[in-house]
């Protein structure tokens, strides 16, 4: 049963028939992750989720765990991971419209650059090939090189962890998607403050945009995975030869 | 009362209220109107919908005359309105990784370059100022020339119509607030196929990236605008002088 | 001799030593073909260059020979092509701040949509995978749905043709290697309305964005490419399987 | 007389005339400043420019003065400043295909992370509104947040300096350009390796894309300008009252 079954109606059930909407877009041949704002400010402490104005509480520590399953897979087999952090400066300068939105809150246990809230959880530790940036706004692509690197590595399937599921990772799943990558949401690795705009987050992105799969299945693909080392040349070793066969 | 209101639980409300979400962007000085998708294909015909497969039916039919009156009150002040149109080639070339979520459908009903489904509605007229263009993707920013035309005329405000609320207009609202525009939904000129893919979309946009209001609202404001005719000089006039005032 | 050794001193030279620039980013797997504004205003028409105000002559009829020869030996390898068309609204709306810069011309024979001009030149004529698209800018990247197209086909080697070399070739090729694409220009497929800059422009880009080299050389690179259509399976094969080795 | 004057011929000079090319675009009424790439590794040292793999020596050094005022002028009238800064991971990771035309270099007097060669010169100190942010590709737009900044503040003119004029200068010309904002480049603070690069890229920037003016053009708009502070009220001082007259 998917996260959002009960949430919807009959006549939903029926529009999406009618439409054909959410078959799968399965996975491709080169994978990269990217773990959207898995920060402290976003999971809090266990305890104390109070003092963590943004905390996704025992929900967004569910899904580090989940995460960190995840990356752990993706370095085993040198598949890329990308991790975005949201920073805002204290002085607001680069906060935008958001700031009329929302206070800029001063807190260490917010995202301000330079305090702990604005740090990678413990439990995840890039890579030698892993990338790990700065971004501003809700998608990882927005402002950030992000799309020239999957398109350095030629990857053809982003995997989307991290939170909150209702912004920011749905925000980078419309992008992923609108580049033209397959985009899987593996549903225990993103989390959200709102039970509600998680489930309907994911069935929204799951009908058009996105597979949203369990844990397991994205695990199992990486499982059976060749290295990327094994698959792409070195700069050196590729040079002006013609295009042969892959 | 909001159309999110009834789906919330007091938890919610309290998580909310911890993070501080939801204040108001406003309005400000330069207003435009993005219609986003108000195309036949998208709102059926009324007694016929089963021959639409996209169609939103009555929903969006009431959306269309919300929408229309939204562009009549522009563009009595001379409020650019921009109109995207989703169209794909029935050759199947340009749909992208989105075939493999969904059929391209040969139908004369849908969204094929050519056809009466993609059409704009009848109720919308583009005026001599105002821009209509394609869109491949759901954001009417993604790969479209949109956001040089707003940087040109000065635009600090985006009024997003249109729909589907949890599809395009979403990911419109997420590109036009990430560029740092004001961003403003009328909320009965938005429409959808689920009923709580619509509320909850309209929830989570509200919270974080744009001001969901009545569209009473919006007429009002409006109506109070110095038409930008008044306000932008032409090219010739501006050429050369130094920075005075605003 | 490269195009641009003539202009150059044995300072030049020494600066270019030191920095070490200049290397080949050499040819990768999977090309593509982007053509760039190869349209009857760019090249004019013989005897009759004063009537075409954006005519680049002989020089730019000569050229289109070239691409002629390069679109039809991807065409035969199914590599895909790309092919911008540069094309303003008669009533300018859409000319951006470029309106400042130039007068709109009201002629058949430049870039307004619906006249000739603005029309692809006869000798080239789109396959059944290439895609013809309009751009408003000099790059073929700014708001235009390219860059999805080139993901979407796992593209990594962009072969840029047209003109003008100075102005739209260079903006592409800009973007192109921003974006991590090996970006190749076969210079006698590109063309300008002024030698110098074409021969300045040429070395610069060079020197640091992207390989240029004879026209031979690519055509000898294309006929030894695997066809794409064998390279890359359909839609429906690939889903759901691991990624195995390419 | 232009930098350029004396490379062309009466030919080239005929070609500009048929076209109409090079009108002046103008100042419009809220400039920003974006200063490219002034960073140690760009200008070297006196006396020591081997030391130094990309510096553009006395020339860089002399445009690091005109820089100077120039930012130090639009610092008084409170117009805002942007710095971006070039900077490779000594890891490679981030280099993208670049690396396949250059070497990374292993030098502190480069543009690594974390060395002196990639700081800001130490003539140029960022003021309280002023924004520094790093970039991984030539121009300043790509894969950054400063189109955002500049929509945020509505910005309509953009001043660019720095260096290197025929690379990083030229790409982020093009871009704003293509944005749609004024583009203004002052002479004497933009600098490159090569005399002839740098004149014919002014030129060509001059043509079609920006005005390229002398600094003291410049330095008087701005001493005209009224500042910012006091044209742009704050957030709190323009929620939801109607667009009045600017």
């Amino acid at each position: 049963m998917t996260p959002w079954q009960s949430y919807l109606s009959e006549q939903d059930l029926a529009v999406i028939a009618r439409g054909k909407f959410g078959r799968r877009m399965g996975f491709g041949q080169r994978p990269a992750v990217v773990v959207i704002d898995a920060q402290n400010y976003m999971v809090g402490e266990h305890g104390n989720d109070a003092a963590w104005p943004s905390s996704c509480g025992e929900i967004g520590r569910a899904a580090v765990s989940a995460i960190a399953q995840l990356v752990s897979a993706a370095q085993e087999r040198a598949v890329p991971c990308f991790f975005t952090r949201f920073e805002l400066d204290p002085n607001g300068a680069d906060m935008g419209v958001y700031r009329r939105k929302r206070d800029l809150l001063n807190s260490e246990h917010w995202c301000l650059a330079g305090t702990v809230g604005a740090q990678l959880v413990p439990q995840l530790v890039p890579g030698p090939g892993d990338i790990e940036f700065v971004k501003k706004k809700p998608s990882g692509f927005h402002g950030t090189p992000l799309l020239g690197y999957l398109v350095e590595r030629g990857i053809d399937t982003v995997i989307i962890a991290g939170g909150a599921t209702s912004n920011c990772i749905r925000a980078t799943v419309f992008d992923a998607s609108s580049w033209n990558f397959r985009t899987i949401v593996p549903q225990e690795a993103v989390f959200d403050r709102i039970p509600i705009s998680h489930a309907i987050s994911l069935f929204d992105m799951d009908r058009q945009f996105a597979d949203v799969v369990p844990l397991a299945q994205v695990l199992e693909y990486l499982a059976g995975s060749t290295p990327l080392s094994s698959r792409c040349s070195s700069p050196e070793s590729q040079a002006g030869t013609g295009p042969s066969a892959a």
